[in-house]
């Protein structure tokens, strides 16, 4: 009997109308999903697609851990292992992965495990870091610009140093970094052009001010674009 | 009467199944749509979605110079009347954009002249950046992670001082900028894990290894992705 196939299917950042059509037709059609939640409950792939998913269709749930203080990586070893099962009896597995399955995604870690053994495919999605520049309305990059993504997380002084030769940047994974993240921006002179905005293209998007934000209710899924100065020729 | 809208529409890297739902819906509902044509004859914005167009849709083609030694912005001022012609008219339309509008897209210059004038809407769509790392089967970043987009086109020691310092990287427009490229991989110790694709997820996709490569062979399409040697935790 021949293996089923898996998909790592990016499903974009939020709004179910930026699937592609090519995600859609193969969410529509295997027979088994799997996607991540969280210990608090957190969802949020399978919302984004819940009006595509047919009843008859086997979902596989992967509990992850929330905390980043412990490791993964026991959690991926039994989602592959559960996922595998499938595959091994010929069944195509879809894995639903918000934005970019291949860009901080946690795909990437299944991946690993299960390319080497099953045939797979990986499907581009629309990034978050990419739809934040069509909500805010904010061109991020022309012509020679130099764009860096980054997240939060870093240390202030790699942030300092990243930023500093940047012509546009996406600092992503706000969350508790916030203030920290807004101090580096007053020093570099930077807070004029950064535009805050968290989960873009979500029914709950919220744009605000930068400086009008209130640090403890800044979420993890917020970013600050920065966009480029350049001018056109 | 009311004016049209305006849409930037990013239509993906080339794989017609990659555009959206959202830009499947708007492309096969307005009544004008509007693409950029280069002087060479190249217009792969409407190959992209060619079998999604209907002949009764108004098409307006937009000649852009092809070489980067000329101005571009007077063909961006005519081809901003003539769109402006039909919003004032009342009539939707829709700019096709490959990949995604606002990461260096030639509708940025579009957007600038008319969303001030104009109700305007942009659609993100799949960077070729990104999809680059699905069709190579890399992840590109894990966890603290900077990534940096680039084109070849500047100069080598900007090239060589952002690359020294990204986890993870895309340089993209390489051409004739291609052997500079290359060099500069190897001075850095990257050249083991640079990739190189040309025209990702279009029926032409090549992916060769960077050292069997004829400089003189390498398109415009062609990018190179430096994906992270982050390990999982």
């Amino acid at each position: 009997m021949n293996t089923g196939k898996l998909y790592g299917l990016g499903i974009g950042p939020g709004d179910p109308e930026l699937l592609t059509l090519k995600a859609h037709r193969i969410l529509t059609t295997v027979p088994v999903i799997a996607y991540p939640t969280l210990e608090n409950g957190k969802v949020l792939a399978r919302a984004i697609v819940a009006d595509f998913i047919r009843p008859d269709q086997i979902e596989i749930p992967m509990p992850l851990p929330f905390s980043v203080e412990r490791s993964s990586q026991p959690h991926y070893d039994r989602a592959a292992e559960k996922i595998a099962e499938y595959l091994a009896a010929g069944k195509d597995v879809a894995v639903l992965c918000e934005g970019e399955p291949m860009l901080y995604g946690s795909f990437m870690y299944l991946f690993q495990r299960l390319a080497p053994r099953f045939p797979t495919e990986v499907v581009p999605g629309i990034s978050s870091t990419m739809a934040s520049a069509a909500m805010l309305g904010a061109p991020i990059t022309f012509r020679n610009d130099v764009l860096s993504i980054m997240p939060a997380t870093l240390d202030a002084e790699t942030l300092r140093d990243r930023l500093a030769v940047a012509d546009a940047a996406v600092i992503i994974k706000l969350g508790r970094h916030f203030a920290k993240v807004r101090t580096i921006l007053d020093e570099l002179g930077l807070l004029d052009r950064a535009l805050y905005i968290e989960r873009a293209t979500q029914p709950n998007q919220r744009i605000v001010p930068i400086t009008e934000l209130d640090p403890a209710e800044v979420p993890y899924w917020a970013l600050i674009l920065i966009p480029s100065q350049t001018q056109p020729q």
